[in-house]
């Protein structure tokens, strides 16, 4: 099933998307809720109410997540980026976070900030934990994934070099826009095998599959699970394939009025313009 | 004011600390809702129904802020710590993330992890955002904190470093103990003139006086609003003095069994020892 928060009255709701129809379930559902018992609860929610659809043009999508409890990132885990960059393949996970009140809607507007213009993408696959869990096993760990959807790791170069530590730069406000969906992971055949985009004004900058990722989504759930316990709706950005801005020659980052487009194999893509914070 | 959290009847509740007494307020209240509006909700909050107190030896206390929206921690801020480091003073503010899901209660047990033995303290004084803000300048810091509590940084010093980035082994589940409650900003002359100290199994490790902080709170909350919006009851860590384990000679860390009391002058103490997790 895809799940998408929309809209509705001016509050937000859940719906199920189904081609291009949108449709509410009842007040009351949260995705954490859902996430937390998937597949458990899939029939209920199957048979909830859901009998008129709205079509997508007419709605208001927002990020599938309004709150995770936890957004970490993994840095340098794909090998054509790693390749391009001259660096060698980490040993170990390298883990960052962005702050939640950086998550933003899956059109919506990025923020140059007033501090700085050093705006980059990261077009990454988004995971979604479903079951709540501790030392959790490589083999286990598709057991608490509820689904993917597709984001951007905005980021604001300066701001992530100007201290060794990254998660500052990581965490400005409207710099993880996700969606447009959630699809749950019984839908797709294999999240590893995924074609993931980005293009900046029609032009495409990256373009990879999740084949490349040098450790797996179980390596990155149960490596995060021995420290942590992970939590129904917590997010995991697993990484960026080469062509950022930053690796350009020149160096190239994003302006005023750029679109960017986020767009993964199965998952549909996010579309978000750059816009000057005032 | 001091708001505390507290078990009643198996249930979080919040409750006003005066001396040695708890009252507990109606239900309904979140401290997130109190910070938001504080000081205006004050007089409201302090004619709500506090007849009866309790005993604080007959209460559980519990983390004053169950699941924080964000924890950030500076690392290197202290000059005591830094010259005993033999570092130079940062020119940048250091950030890094503490997991919402490490959040521990003032008394409850702190996990030497499956993965790891090389657990740590770091002794800090955590702000607590009151009025949201974005872009807070230096001169309006003080108006966007609502109080002060005591708080650990306990710190898994392996996977701290097994990456370049500390947020993972910052992340521990229970590693971030806070309270005993928190103390409103009004009750302190000056957060920048507080004795904190940190003593393992009664012997004194860290001593040290806030006075020594290299960036102020009001730095802090200002450089972390460039980013990002703060919100009511976010936690900022504010760095730890000189005399962690690792920096002993030879190091020193934590094992089963060991008490570590947390003290800031004004704000009360904090008690975990150390369990194996299993």
């Amino acid at each position: 099933m895809k799940f998408a928060r929309f809209l509705h009255d001016a509050k937000p709701r859940l719906g199920v998307v189904k081609g291009h129809q949108l449709f509410p379930l009842s007040d009351g559902h949260s995705i954490q809720a859902i996430a937390a018992d998937w597949p458990a609860v899939q029939s209920k929610v199957e048979s909830d109410g859901m009998a008129e659809g709205i079509d997508l043009d007419d709605v208001t999508l927002l990020a599938p997540v309004a709150r995770p409890g936890k957004i970490f990132a993994v840095g340098l885990n794909y090998r054509d980026h790693i390749e391009e960059s001259n660096m060698e393949v980490p040993e170990r996970q390298v883990w960052f976070t962005k702050a939640v009140t950086s998550i933003n809607g899956p059109y919506d507007n990025v923020l140059i900030p007033k501090v700085s213009n050093l705006v980059d993408y990261e077009a990454e696959l988004v995971a979604v934990i479903g079951k709540s869990g501790k030392c959790i096993s490589v083999e286990d760990a598709p057991n608490h994934v509820f689904g993917y959807c597709v984001g951007n790791d905005f980021t604001e170069r300066a701001w992530q070099f100007r201290s060794p530590q990254w998660s500052l730069g990581k965490s400005f406000d409207t710099h993880a826009p996700i969606g447009p969906w959630i699809t749950t992971a019984d839908e797709l055949v294999d999240p590893h095998t995924l074609t993931i985009s980005c293009f900046v004004n029609g032009e495409r900058r990256q373009y990879s599959n999740t084949e490349h990722l040098v450790f797996t989504i179980w390596d990155m759930i149960s490596e995060l699970s021995q420290a942590m316990t992970l939590e129904p709706g917590d997010l995991i950005f697993t990484g960026t394939p080469g062509g950022i801005g930053a690796a350009m020659d020149p160096m190239q980052f994003l302006k005023e009025g750029d679109l960017v487009k986020t767009e993964i194999s199965g998952l549909g893509y996010i579309e978000n313009t750059l816009t000057q914070e005032h």
